[in-house]
């Protein structure tokens, strides 16, 4: 029903296109583009459905909405998915289903100098298929290729409204509260850090003395601090974090590991994965060779239980959550949901408000209790700027957080929002993902 | 209220004792001994909530049911936590508690003959605290240690009732349906297998095209089977499982790789820490060496991954879930928590019931839906005997499970159970675990 709703609605569009050219004021209906970009998340579905969900309130301004197959490259490519051959319940199902029902892609476009045709190419295929809204959900990058498209589309005569929608666990984008993926990845990692303690410290008197999480985090130590919340102070698990914005100093790490397994008979590591020493050697690299004599790529986590174990002989364990944490729906926050759908749902609501070149952003209120309502920053500021966290979340001596940085994590992890379970598993939606028929020739995608 | 309650019986216990010599069938009230043993899981405190909360029922029979502080350890030194020091509040949050609350350890007791020693002074400190009851929770060797205490009570005239109650991850205890703590691990592992195979799947066609995440299962593949139920079948995400029971083929499992990528796009891999080569060299010992030259310790997964890069060039992730995936109390399973209660419940109640050297099991009545009840094993039969998966559990090709499997292993991950949560977090129950004053001289444990 809604489908042929929409489906009439457009091509009565169209007909409206040709016929009312005299009433100008009236807004056409032209359909809208989405986009998923960059390592997906445990929510980033759910600002897909919040764009959805609203589009479709709207049949009198928006028509279709078209999902790009693998992101951008769905557009470059003409590989459009047709949304509204998606049952209404499937697409509230994205809600509750991690990584990206569309597809995600790493393809970052080059500058308008150095790659003008592929802009090109993206402005041909939205106007081929009468599309008049840009929404790309994705990190800084994004955001960045988001604000060409607008100046692009201003430059070409054919008008796109592109509005960025924030996503990345990285938590690095600039002027919003937190970015949508974090909030979860953030509890998934206090959550397991306690539990993987209590095991610790269970066992320690005749067994595993210390114990090693790794977490993403290249740049950014966000994701390391949120483990911090695993104990109510730096005197709990986790007993030493490593930050990427803190050096590693070998002899300190050994040092406070010792003392603390002699205090507390036991020690919990957790470390980004971007942990690095003072020259920028990361640990994960500096660490092993295989068989063959290659670096081994990864695992800073088995390089520091190394260390530990030939420097201080402890028996040691140690994990490395890597896609589990980002893609843990199971146990994803609920702050972190409403809020993934909330700038979906804003980023149309601000296109059809005649906002152009923005992009939704969390603003807190107060932190406790934690309120927040949704702004919006221009594009232009957002692309490319790092949000690093700030030095007085790190405790002085570079091992723990701060109550700062707790002040600032605690509300972000709040809330359970559990999905459906079938048979003990949890019921994810798959989409049919029906594409569109291409009108463009080819286009082949640089290497 | 209670805990004075059970301190009175107790102490009018004793009086009787001296009173009624001429009533014999009357039977006394005894203490009780309860210890957690080796490797702890997610669902090991909720066999200790059944013990407890069973035992406080029959106050004319039971006194104080006693912990040993770290497991048999605090039984050897004399360490008992006296369990009635906590509130009746935390001893039912033991239930949704993971890990053991009392401490757990890996200490083998040795044969009677190798190690009189250790047994007499089990039975010396059982009978300083007028203990009855030997409560044994843990894996085969836990159940070898209960049944010889049995054995050498008799023999010395000082009678203890033991009772095993089956405890393991590993799910390798014979006569018993399932081991407590397995349904938890496997539906851990199903659920994030099936959560990071859409986090690869919609990033392959730029990113990751192998992810590989390693679980544990030294000697049997159990763990790993699970991960299998991610999929609806062997064409679904996990692609490939590597079990202890098939001996690893470098070629034949890179080919199943390439094909798969070929096909899918994309591949997920599960694989045992026990996967070995033919010659019985663990795949993780293969590999790497560190920059010391030392073979680097664990890391199936890393190991995998660089094959996988140095032959087929694919990008690749890997995760190793290692304590978080036996911790993971968040995710347990219900059925998994309702068989640990019910195996620490049903072991005071047979030892009230004169059972003797006897460990609770759990009995599948049907498949579907899932009917069990609880019976028991001698722990004669039980000891270092270990139950290993069915070859008929694996396909033809040895990389992953039959309908067979599927039909035993999909009841266990059913049902959830939700701990309670408090600021984002589990409330997990920390006991005041208060210690009964030494009444023997110190005794020191063998290195």
């Amino acid at each position: 029903m809604s489908k042929a709703g929409t489906r009439a609605k457009s091509r009565s569009g169209s007909k409206l296109r040709s016929a009312r050219k005299s009433a100008p004021r009236k807004p056409e209906i032209k359909n809208a583009f989405y986009a998923q970009s960059g390592g997906v998340t445990a929510v980033i579905n759910a600002s897909a459905c919040g764009v959805l969900e609203t589009a479709k309130k709207y049949p009198e301004r928006i028509g279709k909405v078209y999902a790009g197959r693998n992101g951008i490259i769905g557009a470059l490519k003409e590989e459009l998915i047709d949304t509204s051959k998606e049952s209404a319940r499937s697409i509230a199902r994205l809600r509750s289903t991690p990584s990206g029902a569309f597809g995600s892609c790493r393809y970052k476009l080059k500058s308008l100098q150095e790659n003008a045709l592929e802009y090109q190419r993206l402005i041909d295929v939205f106007e081929a298929h009468n599309i008049g809204y840009f929404f790309y959900n994705g990190g800084g990058d994004s955001q960045d290729t988001a604000h060409k498209v607008a100046q692009l589309s201003e430059q070409m005569g054919y008008p796109i409204t592109c509005i960025g929608i924030p996503k990345t666990v990285d938590n690095d984008l600039p002027y919003t509260d937190t970015c949508p993926g974090f909030g979860s990845v953030a509890k998934y990692v206090a959550v397991s850090t306690r539990e993987a303690a209590l095991d610790v410290e269970s066992m320690c008197e005749t067994s595993t003395k210390v114990f090693v999480l790794e977490v993403m985090g290249r740049h950014a130590g966000w994701i390391a601090a949120a483990a911090g919340l695993a104990g109510s102070s730096t005197e709990e698990a986790p007993h030493v974090i490593l930050f990427p914005e803190v050096s590693f100093n070998p002899t300190r790490f050994l040092n406070k590991v010792k003392r603390t397994v002699k205090k507390v008979g036991y020690c919990v590591i957790v470390v980004s994965e971007g942990a690095h020493y003072a020259d920028g050697r990361f640990i994960a690299d500096a660490g092993s060779k295989d068989a063959f004599g290659h670096t081994q790529l990864g695992g800073v986590a088995p390089a520091l239980a190394n260390m530990i174990k030939q420097e201080l002989g402890y028996k040691y364990h140690w994990a490395v959550a890597d896609y589990l944490q980002r893609s843990a729906r199971h146990i994803a926050s609920a702050t972190d949901v409403k809020q993934a759908y909330a700038v979906g749902k804003a980023a149309v609501e601000m296109a059809l408000a005649g906002k152009n070149s923005v992009m939704p952003i969390i603003v807190r209120k107060s932190d406790k209790p934690y309120r927040w309502t949704i702004g919006d920053t221009p594009l232009a500021g957002v692309a490319n700027v790092e949000r690093a966290m700030p030095r007085s979340y790190i405790t002085r001596d570079g091992f723990g957080i701060t109550d700062q940085a707790r002040k600032y994590l605690e509300p972000l992890i709040k809330g359970e929002d559990y999905p459906d379970y079938v048979g003990g598993l949890p019921r994810y939606v798959r989409l049919k993902n029906v594409l569109v028929k291409p009108k463009l020739k080819r286009f082949t995608l640089r290497d």
